[in-house]
């Protein structure tokens, strides 16, 4: 599949057009992986952790079993590889991986694979669950951007669930946290809503590909997202939503926050599966409590009860379930919410470049040198010529 | 002191109305003592531990410090003793104790003491802080029934906090749990009220003495639960509640609670006073939250946070936080509340008799005798010559 694919011009200029850079094969190849796999695929996953995403493609689609290992465990990985391919070789038709990334190229998407600047290390944590690769339009580098909180819920939301989501994503995004969710109706659009409206980002996983608007309802919101945020999938373009694609979706969402909130949730809401992936991953895990007489919290209260989430009740709350401390101070005193996210990617034990600083924040390097210039003058960070530093509280000025 | 108040016939035969049994000089030094010594007085506590009521009367009026320990450690109790002294004396007036008793025949109440059947067991986990006796109007046994459950929160209570509460309240009530509270506007009105309006029983603990309604609005409802439920005070008949005499009293609504919930309350809550106490002495403690955005729900919410309160939203909830199984039949399935309460008093392990049943209970020996012979037709329970035993449900019928 790989010759057919790498021969077609139109091809090759898509995926240069979805990734620059020389490993072309690579991107194709994990491309590829994207259309016949489905999400969260561990046999895949090992496969290409094994041989790497071409070797694996031809493992996968051609009968070519003389690398697995001999006795039981040959055995084993020979029966996972072969039923993976009777999964695969119906899904492995080249014009279908073509069409992908055409229109990826079409709606400006970018794949975003593992080893790339914007690959979030914390996806890695998910080991033969982790994606193949990310399709993600909008700004890629918000993805390695730091805080990010994971904030879901009900999409049948209460108006109580409504305001408070709005009311904690506000706040977190308005002093620099990116915003996680999924792009769904009740809190998940309540916390995109209220990350653009303070200005803030705010990354929006789809169960489908990222070129279809799911829920259609939210299309203008999506748009938006993929312009001032991210939306990112990992089912190519042209890929519908199922029930399978939002539960793999789901622990992405959980995966990639360094904290996950549940703001409301009924007894079975799918979000409880997000917070299960959370608590899986060793993510800090917290639960907005609400009124014991509404059916719309009892998840949150099932959460805190039996898997031990924390009580948030507000946005210092949160933040101190990354362990980040609350200074204490409000947006207005710090005069420019880029400060906090500016100081949340820098260091107090190591250097760091600008761009560096850039990378981690997801803040122009521009604006980096201006808050950084800033800040120095404040005393809150020190420079050296190995770098700029963040002063511990006891030394700041 | 003590002559002149056994020299009184009056006295003495108040005494015998609020204590009936032989030790008279006991119960009456007993009762002095709670004139004297403010509730929760460690060194009137430790003196009375040492010496027994009469002599440790005796030890505080006179200076008899003969039976003090050598050295640095009788340094200190002897100071502590001078102190005590100090504070003891001024109230050591036998016309204040005649009025005290006097009182308290008037109203009807009785003085409980450690070592009678109704004295409960759990207050001795306070130490030195236990009380010297107790105050008691209406049903003495309710103090050794079981489960007895300690419902508080704000005075200044929501809408909803007012209804959780009744629900919680009724709910476990009617199923037989003894509800336990402060008798004050708010949340303990509601699980009071809700306790006897199910037909079940509840326990008021004042700060000041038992023949005063405090707070007044609610005189009617304290003169109910002095009728068909218990109101208990530490200080004697006459006494004035103070700051002082809310906060002890509030640690024996912790210690007499087999657990604690706390419904609803803000965030420099008293009840807080009272959830603490329940936490140092190791009972269970719940807590119920409520909507993030009401202030008379954050001390719940810290609760929930920062003493590992268990969050509670139901009554089977409330239930498991003593360890009790909800077997998940209503009361209508049951037939009758008090049998939850009967089977609750029995155990699995050892043999009771039916007044001791009873006692435990705190229904009547005919009634338990009724419900007895019902529940051995059902297989619940055994009986042998020495009593009755409730069954393992492994081996019910």
């Amino acid at each position: 599949m790989m010759e057919e694919l790498l021969d077609d011009a139109g091809t090759v200029a898509a995926a240069r057009l979805v990734h620059p850079g020389d490993e072309v094969a690579e991107y194709v190849a994990r491309a590829a992986w994207t259309v016949i796999a489905e999400p969260g695929d561990a046999v895949a996953g090992a496969l290409i952790e094994a041989l790497g995403p071409e070797e694996a493609l031809s493992a996968a689609l051609d009968e070519t079993g003389s690398l697995l290992p001999p006795g039981e465990r040959g055995r084993h990985a020979s029966r996972a590889l072969a039923e993976g391919r009777a999964r695969w070789r119906p899904r492995a038709v080249p014009e279908t991986v073509r069409q992908a990334l055409r229109s990826a190229a079409d709606v400006g998407a970018r794949l975003v694979v593992p080893g790339d600047d914007q690959w979030p290390a914390a996806l890695d944590d998910l080991g033969p669950h982790a994606p193949v690769a990310l399709w993600v339009r909008g700004r890629v580098e918000l993805l390695v951007a730091s805080p990010r909180v994971s904030m879901v819920g009900a999409r049948a939301a209460s108006g109580y669930g409504e305001h408070v989501a709005a009311e904690l994503a506000g706040d977190l995004a308005a002093a620099g946290a990116v915003i996680v969710s999924g792009g769904a109706y009740g809190i998940d659009g309540a916390v995109h809503r209220a990350a653009l409206g303070v200005g803030g980002t705010t990354i929006a996983f789809l169960a489908g590909g990222v070129d279809r608007a799911y829920p259609v309802g939210h299309r203008r919101l999506l748009q938006q997202i993929a312009v001032e945020g991210a939306v990112v999938s990992e089912p190519p373009c042209g890929t519908a939503p199922t029930k399978w694609r939002f539960l793999a979706r789901n622990r992405l969402i959980a995966a990639l926050g360094q904290a996950t909130v549940v703001v409301e949730a009924g007894w079975r809401s799918g979000s409880l599966n997000t917070a299960g992936h959370a608590a899986t991953l060793g993510r800090p895990l917290g639960a907005v409590p609400g009124p014991v007489t509404s059916a719309s919290s009892a998840g949150c209260h099932r959460l805190l009860r039996e898997y031990d989430a924390q009580c948030v009740t507000s946005a210092a709350e949160v933040r101190e379930l990354w362990g980040q401390l609350d200074d204490s101070r409000s947006p207005d005193e710090t005069g420019d919410p880029n400060r906090t996210r500016l100081l949340d990617a820098m260091s107090t034990r190591s250097r760091l470049s600008v761009e560096e600083i850039a990378r981690r924040s997801g803040l122009s390097p521009d604006r980096v040198r201006s808050l950084l210039g800033l800040l120095h003058l404040e005393g809150d960070v020190s420079l050296a010529e190995s770098g700029w530093q963040r002063l511990p509280s006891s030394q700041r000025g």
